[in-house]
């Protein structure tokens, strides 16, 4: 069974997962085995090649799914068993209790989901919701990652279209910064610093890359990439899974459009998403505000601050937005 | 020019560095135009291709020079100028005033640095120390990071064997985290917890790669990577530079072991190592232990923290010790 430990020092969170084995992370199948769509486990008609289905939205015009989740195959974490918190000398570790689960975003195996019509990407973002919110009946869950790695090369993973969804017993470091970082500021202004923050870049307008009525999207200030992107609610609001279906559709809206200009700016790039939310037992609170991370992966700036720990980004931020907002799609 | 900004919700600085522009990051010269050594400006006799040498150790058995340091012909950040603090609403930013300076790390373009004798690889740590005391003098500098990025794919660095130092005026992240976890450990305990880490270490015998008289290297408890190493100073030290030359000998037995086992494990992998230290105004601090941290680059798992910000390591580090102990070199 794998184990969370935390480092002693600065207090990250670690999944130490060795059946998973250095072939398994992140995926399902290896790339040469699914070349074509018969052998693929996430195609329609290859359902019984998965484990049992979770949770899927049944498609409007077909009788079959248009989203599916299923548990990952090699999961960093498993629901099975009690939450056992243990010390050891200075250490501290818990047993690998969690999830880990696959949202298969269509049935077809050569799409891609930007291409896709708006009801289907807000089914995404629906199932994204239904499964954050079944994961919260778990008193043992504490936060719930839902990401998305598209083309990022790890020799592994699986060419349909899908994203992850990793439920964990412990809040990962990056988001109790965050919720640390916008306390501090609630505290001392009494304001969301994500509200601010859209007042500002609304006034200034350099940097906002595209807006829909409910939702903006900007290259952040202190982007750390190339054309990374964040994904905003105008109006405040700290848990994803609280947003209404029907502003589920604006998201759509917005991410569609985004993503196609990111696409076509960056020819088709790897990129991961990552959406960031307050933690499960914290709802509705004044100082977070939920939003989603697009970091497209361009082959020659990677790396850098892997080594170092340090960002350099050699797009200013201002001149990605730019020439993203006047792109046409 | 190039500017610092900070991330105004969890406080991150990044170097926004445009005129580095994409293709010049971390670079010197193409790959493509450094196949033959003659073109390769880290080569001897090729020393009027680069920048003014800033320092150089010299051979002792012959009239060359062992390890040279110059200026990066793209550099992060700039020594010239005046530190020029802004604000801009809510957000902070710096003037791009600092050092980025390359370590050459031996006069030949095929050797590998490993493979060197003793007091070669000595000769390097001297350099590393010899440019921080130097750097020192300039009170605009908060940190120097020292480090390596060993074959790791960029698509532009240059093959002959070097390795980086960027001075910056504002204490990275990564080591303000660490300062604040020891200190909160210190307040607590009134020990350092790294001396507290190599107690229990030394103690449990699980996770130890190599030890020598003054220094130990072991698998973290909580490794994010397979085959993280990390090098400690068994006697209590906040300060890298502030190693005696003597010291850095004993330093360069166990780096050469570690570094051969990991090579020969990992079939020669992709690595990067980070010197942590101390910031340089803070010295001789109780709370803070100096270090060196060694990532190996595993094809096959890098990529999955980029794109969850939560690290899933596949081996465990009790598993990796085990075999680098046992591994004759």
């Amino acid at each position: 069974m794998s184990e969370l430990r935390k480092d002693p020092i600065i207090g990250r969170w670690v999944i130490i997962a060795p059946e998973r084995g250095i072939q398994s992370l992140t995926i399902e199948t290896k790339k040469n085995e699914i070349k074509d769509k018969d052998s693929c486990p996430f195609c329609k008609e290859n359902e019984k090649k998965t484990p049992r289905e979770i949770f899927s939205i049944k498609s409007s015009t077909s009788n079959n799914w248009n989203v599916r989740v299923i548990p990952n195959r090699f999961p960093a974490l498993r629901v099975e068993g009690t939450l056992d918190r243990q010390g050891s000398g200075l250490y501290d570790k818990l047993n690998g209790i969690g999830a880990h689960e696959i949202i298969i975003e269509t049935p077809d195996h050569e799409s891609d989901i930007i291409d896709k019509n708006l009801n289907h990407i807000k089914d995404i973002f629906i199932t994204y919701k239904r499964r954050i919110l079944d994961l919260k009946n778990d008193h043992r869950i504490k936060y719930v990652m839902v990401f998305k790695n598209h083309k990022i090369d790890n020799g592994t993973s699986v060419n349909h279209s899908h994203s992850q969804l990793i439920a964990t017993p412990v809040i990962p470091k990056r988001v109790s910064e965050e919720l640390k970082g916008a306390k501090k500021y609630y505290d001392y202004k009494e304001r969301c610093i994500f509200c601010d923050i859209i007042y500002q870049e609304l006034k200034e307008n350099k940097r906002i890359v595209a807006e829909e009525e409910n939702f903006i999207a900007i290259e952040p200030f202190a982007a750390r990439f190339p054309f990374e992107t964040w994904i905003i609610p105008k109006n405040h609001s700290s848990n994803f899974e609280n947003c209404l279906d029907e502003n589920l559709h604006h998201l759509a809206i917005l991410f569609k459009a985004v993503m196609k200009k990111l696409n076509k700016a960056l020819k088709n790039p790897a990129y991961h998403y990552l959406i960031h939310s307050s933690p499960l037992g914290m709802e509705n609170i004044e100082h977070y505000h939920w939003h989603i991370e697009i970091i497209p992966k361009l082959q020659n700036v990677a790396g850098f601050e892997w080594g170092t720990g340090f960002y350099i980004n050699p797009t200013s931020p201002e001149d990605a937005a730019k020439y993203l907002k006047e792109l046409k799609i």
